[in-house]
């Protein structure tokens, strides 16, 4: 192992892709804040900033994501170290990036969210953004896209009971296409996964969908084997 | 976006998880260095070293992995980034963590990588490492045996004709366990990903195997689709 003992060392920053999902709205959202810093003060960013010596690196993207969004206990999860040498101007910074996913159905979430200089856009039309950060944001979704294929990180934005409709627009969100209703339906009930309820949905003016819940010890069971959504 | 001016910055450093596969000898090994730093000189470690300030952190890592190895233009892959605190009771470094494949049944990569204080170990006898690099070492056999389903970074490690026992076999190293042959031949046949050759197996003592090449074009659509071993 080769050490040097070079000055000065480039600093270490984290930034966080949070994805908002919107079920009814059928919207994939990133949250953005406004750069303060010269030469592109001004522009959209994702939040982030400085890891401090004495803070972990994920204590720190806890704590920006809670700065940005005044969220706390979101879905938080590493993403990717962005290390170039030259992808910030001002000085050599290292960028561990975050990516978090929240429910932007939940009103208290777009209002938390709503405060400072933020701002949610649908990830179809984001605005340009300052340093890297589309290489990041691009990164965030391509992650977002593969991990939902083989892990149930978004199945906590859904209601404790749900229809077929919502489980497959919650993908559809997602992987951003569509899917095909009765592959999705043959696919997701070989897994065994869902647990049909001897109840519909309340207050639609359509006829009524069956609801479902997830059976949780299949599920804990698919997840220790490595789940598999092949959609 | 907040940003601290604070110092000492922590120092940020890379950790490579060389992994080696000997298709021969059915062994999924990882590549070790001795440590020469205080207090844990002598103590078995991963190749790795300082990011310096006009260096990316991807070319410190191939450089560091070269001075290790020997090698260059291996696959490596960045794994992970480790931000606690105390990691490094000598100061405060952040690592990103990369992961490397190498074939060892090519004599040239164990002569190269047996040079200077190296040794390959068998990831079910590796000795206690320094720091915290037995969680870095987990963490890079999981993102192996999860990779490995739905990318081909493996593939390259067989020779251009292969046998189907030995792709088996490829992927049994690398996911730790037995599949069962049947269902291995079923699921590969019907990814129609192999070309069946008119040749079979030279020199060997027993009945001479099929040998398969992969289907190029196909391979590299399922590679786009996100291709899926369930496996």
């Amino acid at each position: 192992m080769s050490v040097r003992h070079q000055h000065p060392r480039p600093c270490v920053a984290v930034d966080c892709v949070v994805f908002g999902i919107d079920l009814e709205r059928q919207d994939l959202e990133v949250l953005l804040v406004q750069h303060d810093l010269a030469p592109q003060a001004g522009g959209w960013a994702l939040p982030g900033g400085h890891v401090s010596f004495d803070e972990s690196v994920e204590a720190a993207a806890v704590r920006e994501l809670g700065e940005a969004t005044g969220l706390e206990r979101v879905f938080l999860e590493q993403l990717y170290t962005f290390g170039a040498v030259a992808r910030d101007p001002r000085t050599r910074v290292v960028s561990v990036a975050y990516y978090a996913l929240v429910n932007l159905a939940d009103q208290r979430v777009r209002a938390a969210t709503g405060a400072r200089d933020a701002a949610w856009f649908g990830v179809h039309g984001v605005p340009a953004l300052v340093l890297d950060h589309e290489e990041i944001l691009a990164k965030g979704r391509e992650r977002l896209r593969g991990k939902v294929r083989y892990q149930p990180i978004a199945f906590e934005l859904l209601p404790p009971k749900f229809t077929l409709t919502q489980l497959q627009q919650l993908y559809e969100i997602i992987l951003e296409r569509a899917l095909d209703k009765r592959n999705f339906r043959k696919k997701i009930t070989k897994m065994d996964l869902l647990v049909e309820l001897d109840e519909v949905q309340a207050d639609v003016a359509h006829r009524a969908a069956r609801l479902y819940r997830f059976d949780e010890r299949r599920y804990e069971k698919l997840v220790k084997q490595g789940l598999m959504f092949e959609l």
